[in-house]
């Protein structure tokens, strides 16, 4: 069996981190898939799927670490071609990845207590974003 | 079809790199699914699991790069909030991942001779790492 | 319904950057699943599977960033053991990953317009590179 379902996010900012835990438990909750796994990809080259406990400190210091390890530069290959700005925000994305894959078990998302499934913005400019959600299992 | 299966790890201290290889391997033959994928999740937020060389120096390198990318420090957000000495744990398992998925073909867990699946202990103490196998495919 | 397919790609130096995109996509295409997942995995410990926009400016940015983060040492446990040059190589490997899942709708492979995924060579000599092809769906 398999159910997949497409999700919208607004984002703000280079940065912003979304927590998208409860959207991707509904719908594993609605796929009727007891045991799998849960495929949680976004669409694009500069925003990042991952995990990480959701709390205000985290949520702040999660672009901060990335921004240090891949500053913002005009030094890029790709500023030197595209010169918009955001050759860091590709960087970041790809170091980081753009998808997910959790356990299914009892017919819920297996992830740790304070451990959440986030989206993190990374271009330089507000974007809609579109993840798409898919459950393999029985 | 679909199989899955949780095991147990004892870890000691950050850094602690442990081979899942072999029981990764061996649920993947119980489970009698010839041709899929294998995904290994940790549930937590300060552990990753990834691939590497399973040998002395790299189980030293690989903690001792994370460490030097991203430091422990009292400066992260994380810190500031909850005092738990644990704010680059959490930085170091985001960036790495807390899951992987493989290919399995002929039965058999397909990996590198030199390729190995690893849990790597990122928190300050010790802890019992739950680990998440599951199986699809045909 | 699963299906898998190995495809090989010959490599010539660090930092060589190939687009697999358009091979994975016909995998999916041969596959004749219509929702699902892809999973696309390297067989190795010295290279790399993500996504990026492939556009020269990036191509070149991407292994320079692996380069700096995890610059090439004789200092690595990893060399000091086996002297053969590589422990960058399989430091940025295991970083970055080896392997990425994205979802498979209305038969065809589901990727942003400037989100290819690519194979990233990380060794220090040309290879011959594994790469494991699986679609998992209905």
């Amino acid at each position: 069996m398999v159910f997949q379902k497409a999700i919208t996010v607004p984002t703000r900012i280079h940065g912003d981190v979304h927590d998208l835990t409860d959207r991707v438990a509904k719908i594993v909750s609605e796929s009727g898939i007891a045991t799998g796994t849960v495929n949680v990809s976004v669409i694009g080259s500069t925003a990042a799927i991952g995990t990480i406990e959701f709390e205000p400190g985290l949520k702040k210091d999660l672009p901060e670490m990335l921004d240090r390890l891949i500053p913002p530069s005009r030094g890029y290959g790709h500023e030197q071609a595209w010169h918009d700005g955001n050759g860091h925000s590709h960087l970041q994305a790809t170091l980081m990845g753009s998808s997910l894959t959790l356990p299914v078990s009892d017919g819920k998302l297996v992830n740790g207590t304070w451990q959440q499934i986030v989206l993190v913005e990374l271009d330089v400019r507000p974007r809609t974003r579109e993840i798409v959600v898919t459950i393999n299992g029985d």
